[in-house]
């Protein structure tokens, strides 16, 4: 196909804001373009008003870092470009020097399938200041958008407390790639599987789905249609029974699923895609059972969401397979998680790191500077605090405060020699070669769910969620503040 | 890149859902594959509570179409499906056919850059029951997709009042598809340009983006960041002025562009991307002018979308070019625009067309039944009403009576003589052959441009719009009415 056609062949070194090429550019120009950065991506308020984010998309920018190259075709098309009058954008030279760029960063990220928190780099990329900002857009590009569906999917599951949840969003997703992440991110966060049949070829997703109402419209009568599906599929009934009227449709599933039970098959299920999902699984499950098909499942669809969900868990629908699509896959209540990524830290030309932070009227907007990492504590399996820290700080085992980056009222003492600790950013990428393992998705999303299992329930509360402590570790609090403080003096002039 | 490269292996064929698979296995079965059906995909209320959609994602389309085999790994990837007790999924008899499968449609559909109304095919499909099946889910999620975005940028554009606005998404949009197809669609609703270098390359529409807060962090001072900026490009210079305090960043912006000056140099303006758009804008203005730039630009950005625009506009912001991002690519408020895909006929044994609705508890989900098209027509440019009727009724020329499809109190006499006419659905596919020059994509944005211009200006208002008349020629309301009464019947076993 031409379009994934194109974007193959030209690798997607080019997927980023024109803006990072001519920082790129000017940076070169100025003879900053080998300034050793760091650059962390972290998101500052969780999506959905929840209380917990699952970090997820790290396969995709291990395979972006990993071809990260320019092409001919990339240089080509960069070659041509004109400004206003007339005059080459960017000098051959520039070119010739992104000719031969190699990917060198040393790349620290969280697993996909972790919990991750407000302020918390995800992840954290040092080196040469152009490679760094060329991988700003795609990196929030991919993260951005598989760690908002991840926890999507995280937070209808929970609501389904167990039972299966099918996602079935391709119809309705935002592109083709929009569709295969999200199918792929959802099934990290919990979904048993997926109907898009490519997602299931390309990451080994199991695939669901049996038929739809225009199957039962191409026949003359809908016991007609059930009885067809029947013939070709006698061990995977599900008949989808509101194409004309629900409870008609029941009664009709029931006599398809008695011929079945004549020739020693057993129906696996209904399925109700409209009307009022409480009133009608009930009376249905009441129809089934009286007809002695105990077992049958009752699937039901139509926009459902966490909140739909747990609507009917509280009326005690009798649905037991909840199929999901548009709400889940296009994050429909909050489209974009906006996750950012700002330089932390610069390297003078004495070598010497300087942390940085950015500014803004909002203390909230203020990234955490220098080099840091984030550490989890855990009692008994629980995760109790997460401590955002720089590398090269001693940690006292007996005692340390740590501090909300933005309410500095809020402290928590703890002592770390009580808990288990794990670190968040563990290394991808060194000196731009891969130095990790990348797991199965499998892996990933067993890890999900240990991970979601590692966290209070009170924290996945659909609304009002009980705050996870995480704060920023003393000594990094204080030189953010004398960073914060100091900027805003000299910027304001009154220095 | 390994995502892309397997996608483009194996061809689009798969990126279905698998019920479409296993429908199709089961016609196949029943020896109902070749009947031949038709397929209307419409939708049912404009989207952003608006008064007008803007249709885009043709082209996809139709390469999709253009493409549509299965090769060898779709096959082996299907032909290892198990059912629950270890059989094969599918017979290989099935899979042999769908090996030799080859594209054999009718499709009409409506250009890329078409204002479209509800319940109006956007496009039809004609052909084997199979293969209509099996386009459902791609062409949904193609069409869905950028339908949406381009009219988001529409509304957008129209709240710009004709002012640049440049779309830069990227990093926030759902996927990379998601960010590329979204670039294209911002275009054809009005955008000037993307920051998606990689769509620039593609698609072939203008970049723009100048620089970032990291620039000016990267350097001690914001002046020294202004001046290797400007040095690197001095005709195209815009700077970004909140990164410290904005007024103070003004001031430097104003100094260098006056160093600019000395050397026979003009900026080209300013942007500002945090804060109060409307007090800064104003306040910069100002500083601007007084210092001798009046021709420099204010962009403005930070989470806008028509509203915020509007309102801005409404108050004298000073912003000559809107930068806009997550709220157009994504769609903030409404993310999917929930077209639907229905069968309208279906060839009986005899060879007669069948007409077929869809019953519904709700009358808005009913579709239109039978082989319909639209007319427009327009009087002295402007449109006045559209008419969706059956292809072979005879329209009276003196005088045809059209009737809302869900409110059959709303009816509108027409004179066709009087008017312009437009059929909307043109012939794309015949027998599985293109018989469609494809537009480049300045053809569809100029049509887009000319087809808005020839709404009233009331249909685009962005609270509350005046409905546009769309209305079923009478013989097509008595044919669904007396389908839709029938069904009832029956299927109540009323008759």
């Amino acid at each position: 196909m031409k379009i994934t056609k194109d974007l193959y062949q030209s690798s997607l070194v080019l997927l980023t804001d024109f803006y990072q090429l001519t920082m790129a550019y000017a940076y070169w120009k100025s003879g900053k373009g080998e300034q050793e950065a760091v650059f962390n991506l972290f998101f500052r308020k969780h999506p959905f008003q929840g209380g917990f984010t699952l970090a997820a998309g790290l396969d995709y920018v291990v395979d972006f870092c990993n071809n990260f190259k320019f092409e001919k075709a990339d240089l080509e098309y960069l070659e041509v470009m004109k400004d206003k009058d007339g005059s080459p954008v960017f000098e051959a030279a520039f070119l010739e020097y992104l000719q031969t760029l190699q990917f060198t960063c040393d790349i620290d990220a969280v697993e996909e399938g972790t919990v991750v928190f407000p302020n918390s780099p995800m992840v954290r990329v040092k080196g040469p200041l152009i490679q760094c900002q060329l991988l700003e857009t795609p990196l929030l590009n991919i993260i951005n958008f598989q760690t908002l569906i991840a926890t999507k999917a995280a937070r209808i599951n929970f609501a389904a407390q167990g039972e299966p949840v099918l996602e079935f969003g391709l119809r309705r997703a935002q592109g083709i790639d929009g569709a295969l992440a999200a199918s792929r991110a959802a099934y990290i966060g919990g979904c048993t599987s997926t109907s898009n049949v490519m997602a299931g070829k390309l990451f080994g997703i199991p695939v669901a789905g049996t038929h739809a109402h225009s199957w039962i419209m191409s026949f003359e009568t809908e016991m007609e249609a059930f009885e067809a599906y029947a013939d070709a599929f006698p061990d995977q009934c599900v008949f989808l029974v509101d194409t004309y009227d629900t409870l008609n449709g029941v009664k009709n599933a029931i006599r398809v699923g008695e011929i079945l039970r004549s020739k020693g098959k057993e129906m696996v299920g209904i399925r109700i895609d409209s009307g009022d999902l409480a009133y009608y699984s009930t009376k249905a499950r009441q129809m089934l059972d009286e007809a002695g098909f105990p077992n049958a499942k009752i699937v039901a669809s139509n926009d459902l969401d966490e909140h739909i969900i747990a609507s009917l868990k509280s009326q005690d629908a009798a649905i037991n397979v909840w199929g999901v699509g548009t709400k889940l896959v296009t994050a429909y209540d909050q489209p974009a998680l906006g996750a950012v990524y700002k330089l932390s830290a610069i390297k003078n030309a004495d070598g010497h790191w300087e942390p940085k932070v950015k500014v803004s009227q909002q203390s909230l907007k203020i990234n955490v500077p220098g080099f840091h990492n984030t550490k989890r504590y855990y009692s008994k399996g629980k995760a109790v605090a997460d401590m955002i820290y720089l590398e090269d700080q001693e940690i006292n085992p007996k005692g340390v405060v740590i501090i909300d980056p933005v309410d500095a009222t809020r402290r928590k003492r703890l002592m770390p020699a009580f808990y288990q600790e794990e670190i968040l950013l563990k290394p991808i990428f060194k000196n731009g070669k891969k130095v990790y393992k990348l797991p199965t998705l499998a892996e990933i999303r067993a890890r999900a769910a240990s991970q979601l299992d590692s966290l209070d329930k009170t924290h996945m509360r659909l609304v009002n969620p009980h705050l996870y402590p995480v704060g920023l570790e003393e000594n990094l609090h204080h030189l953010r503040m004398e960073l914060v403080l100091k900027a805003k003096k000299f910027d304001n002039g009154e220095d």
